[in-house]
C-alpha cells in the first residue's frame, strides 16, 4: 500500500484524487459512495474518471429484486440505483449487501490501472476484499511477477513498547532491506514486520529469519503469531486443557464476556457469566459479603477475589474472574481514584487478584481492564 | 476539513505529504509516530519540513521521568527521546500519555501554516483534540473572521437509508449551499448536516431552518439530536422515568451490558445482568425452562421471553431485555439459519419478543442484536 486518501462527497474531488493516485500504482482500491442517496458519488466519479457511460447491471438490479422481497417490500427506484455502474465493470456478485461492488480495467497512456470499487459498510467491503479483491490481487502479482512484500506479526503482552524496543535492539543491525513496526495498543505491542522479494518462498526465508530474532531477544513475552486476537489465544489454550471460564463483571459490564463470545466456537470453553453493576447484586447474584462491601469497598482485593471465586462456583467453571473498578469520570477518591481497577482470577485451588491503576478516560479504562483481564489468565494457563 | 491522508513511517513520504497538504490549507493536524522506537519518525519529519533542529524539552522530559516513577521505573535513554520536539514547538502539556503533542507555526512563501501534531493512541489523540487542539482552531478561526461550517446530526432509528432518503425528498429542493449526509450503520441512520458562514447565528439559523425541514418530514424516525449513542438515549429516558433495566444475553455475550455500561453514571438504570451462554445456564441463572429448550430450542420466542421476564425479577428492575441467537458462523439449521436472533423485552405488565434474520457474519450478527435490543426497547418508552 503507497498511499491511502481519504476523499469528501464531491465528484470532482474523488476524481482528482483517482487521477493523482492512479499515476503512482497499478491498483486503487476504494470504499464506501455505493449506497442509494444523493451523496453518494462513487459509481458517477468513477465513471467520469474511466470516461464511460453509467449503464445498468441487469444481474445485480435481479438481486435488488429479490433482496427487497425478502424484506416483504417493492424495489423503488431509488433501490434500482444501486444496479447503475460504469460500463465494463466486473461486479463482485459474491458481496453480501445491496452496494455494487466492482473491478474495472481503465486504460491510461502508458499502462492500465485496476479499479476495485468497494462498499464502505465495514462487514461488507472485509467480506467483497477477502473473497474478491485478495485473490485478483495475488493473481496479479503473481502473473506479472513483480516483487511483492509478505508480512508476519508477532503479539506481545505484558510489556511496555519502549522496554521491548530495547530488548528487541537496533533494528538496522538485523533488518537489511526487511521491516519492522512496533504497533502498540491496550491488548499489548504487536510487531509486524516484511520482507519484500519477487518470490513467495525467498519472503518466507526472510520472514523465518526475523521472527527468529526477535522470539529470540523478547521470546518471553510473544503470546501469539498472527492477527489473533488475545480472547482467542486464551480460548484455545482453555481448549487445549480442557478447562472453561466464566466472567463476573462490573465496570466492564459485559466486554469481558463480549470478547471471549467475539470468538467463534466460544460456547466450548466459555460458559456465561454474571453483570453485578451494584452492590445488591454483587451480594444477591455472586455471594459477595455485605461485609467486605461495607469494610474495604466495591473496588477492592476483597470483592475482585468474591466475585472470582462466586461466578467460578455458581457456573461450575474451572476458571473465574472477577473485574471491579472506577472507570470514571466520577466515582473516584483519593485512595481510589478513577482508574483503579481490581481484577480476580479464581481456580479450584487458588484464587490471586492484582490492582491496576489506569488513567481518567472512562472508555480506555475500560478497554484496557478487559485487555488486563485475558493476560492475567493467559498468563495463569 | 480539505483532505485526509495516511503516509507510511518513512520521513521522505511524511515530509513529502506535508508539503503537498500544506499548500491547500491553513493548518494541518497529524497523528501517530510520537512513540518511542525506530519506526517513529513524525518529529523528525516535522522538524525537516519547518526547517529547524530537534531540541529537547525539559518540562517533558520531568513529565517522562515522573511517569516512570510512578511505574517504579527508571528513565531510560528511550524513553528521554519522548522529550525530543522541533525547535519552536508549543507542547500540549495536558496530554495524558507519554507522546508529546505540540503544534508548530511554520512559515511558508505566501502564508503560514499551524501544524498540530498529536500522539495516534486513540484515547490520547481524542484529548490533545479536545483541550488543546479545538480552542486553538475556533480562536483562529474567530480572529480570522474567516468562513465556518457548523454541523449537526440527527439520529433515525428503524427505517431503512433508502426509504428515509425518499422521506426526506430531493435535498437540492431546499439544501441551497449547506450540506447533507446519509450516514448508515446497524445503529441506524444518521443525519449529518452542515452550513457555511462567517457568522456563527448565521449558521445556526440555517441548521435550525433545515433541521425544521428534516424532523417534518423523518420526524418519527428521529431518536435523538447530536452524536449520542443510542444506548445513553436509552438510558436518559430510563432515568426521566425512574426505570432501571437489566440484560440476559446469549448470543451477544455481554455486548448489550456493554453499551449500556459504555454511559457515563449508568448504574442510575442499568443494574447488571446475566451471560447465559449455555442452555444449562439459562435454566440455573434465569429459570428459562428445561421443558421449553427441549421443545422449541435456545433460539426461540419462547426462550427470548423466559430469558427477559427472569432477568427482569431476578434483579428487581423496570425492564428486562433477552437475547438468544445464532451469531454463526456455525450452529445455523435450514430453520434457523445463521442470523437469526430472538429479543424479548419484559416490563411488570408484559413481555413481547421479536425475531431478527440478519446476515452471515458473526460480528455483524452480534453488533446489530445490540442495537435492535436498544432500538426495541427504545420504542417501549
Amino acid at each position: 500500500v503507497i498511499t491511502h486518501v481519504v476523499a469528501p462527497d464531491d465528484e470532482a474531488v474523488i476524481i482528482a484524487e483517482l487521477e493523482r493516485v492512479a499515476a503512482m500504482v497499478d491498483a486503487v482500491i476504494t470504499t464506501g459512495g455505493l449506497g442509494p442517496t444523493h451523496d453518494d458519488r462513487t459509481v458517477a466519479a468513477v465513471a467520469a474518471f474511466a470516461g464511460v457511460p453509467v449503464v445498468e447491471d441487469a444481474r445485480w438490479l435481479q438481486h435488488l429484486s429479490d433482496w427487497m422481497e425478502d424484506l416483504g417490500r417493492q424495489l423503488t427506484p431509488r433501490n434500482a440505483r444501486q444496479a447503475l455502474v460504469p460500463a465494463g465493470a466486473g461486479l463482485f456478485y459474491e458481496s453480501i449487501g445491496t452496494a455494487p461492488a466492482f473491478q474495472l480495467t481503465v486504460p491510461r497512456s502508458d499502462r492500465s490501472v485496476v479499479l476495485c470499487v468497494l462498499p464502505g459498510v465495514p462487514t461488507e467491503m472485509q467480506h467483497v476484499m477477502r473473497v474478491g479483491v485478495e485473490p485478483l490481487i495475488h493473481q496479479q502479482v503473481a502473473v506479472e511477477g513483480s516483487e511483492a512484500t509478505s508480512y508476519r506479526t508477532l503479539r506481545t503482552s505484558g510489556i511496555a513498547e519502549s522496554t521491548l524496543a530495547d530488548l528487541v535492539g537496533e533494528p538496522l543491525m538485523f533488518l537489511g532491506t526487511s521491516t519492522l513496526a512496533f504497533l502498540p495498543s491496550v491488548n499489548g505491542v504487536r510487531l509486524r514486520f516484511g520482507a519484500r522479494h519477487r518470490d513467495a518462498a525467498m519472503r518466507e526465508a526472510e520472514l523465518d529469519r526475523i521472527e527468529g530474532i526477535l522470539r529470540e531477544r523478547a521470546g518471553r513475552y510473544v503470546v501469539g503469531s498472527g492477527d489473533v486476537p488475545l480472547s482467542a489465544l486464551v480460548g484455545k489454550a482453555l481448549m487445549e486443557r480442557g478447562h472453561t471460564v466464566a466472567v463476573a463483571e462490573s465496570c466492564t459490564g459485559g466486554l469481558v464476556g463480549g470478547a471471549f463470545t467475539d470468538v467463534p466456537g466460544s460456547s466450548a470453553w466459555f460458559e456465561g457469566g454474571m453483570i453485578t453493576y451494584s452492590n445488591a447484586a454483587k451480594v444477591q447474584h455472586l455471594g459477595v459479603l455485605s461485609n467486605t462491601l461495607d469494610a474495604v469497598g466495591a473496588v477492592s482485593r476483597e470483592v475482585a477475589e468474591q466475585m472470582a471465586t462466586g461466578v467460578r462456583e455458581r457456573f461450575g467453571t474451572t476458571w473465574g474472574i472477577g473485574v471491579t473498578g472506577i472507570a470514571g469520570p466520577d466515582g473516584g477518591t483519593p485512595e481510589k481514584p478513577v482508574g483503579t481497577v481490581w481484577i480476580g482470577v479464581a481456580n479450584p485451588d487458588s484464587v490471586e487478584a492484582r490492582v491496576f491503576r489506569f488513567g481518567k478516560d472512562r472508555a480506555s479504562n475500560r478497554e484496557r481492564s478487559v485487555a488486563a483481564a485475558l493476560t492475567m489468565l493467559w498468563g495463569k494457563l
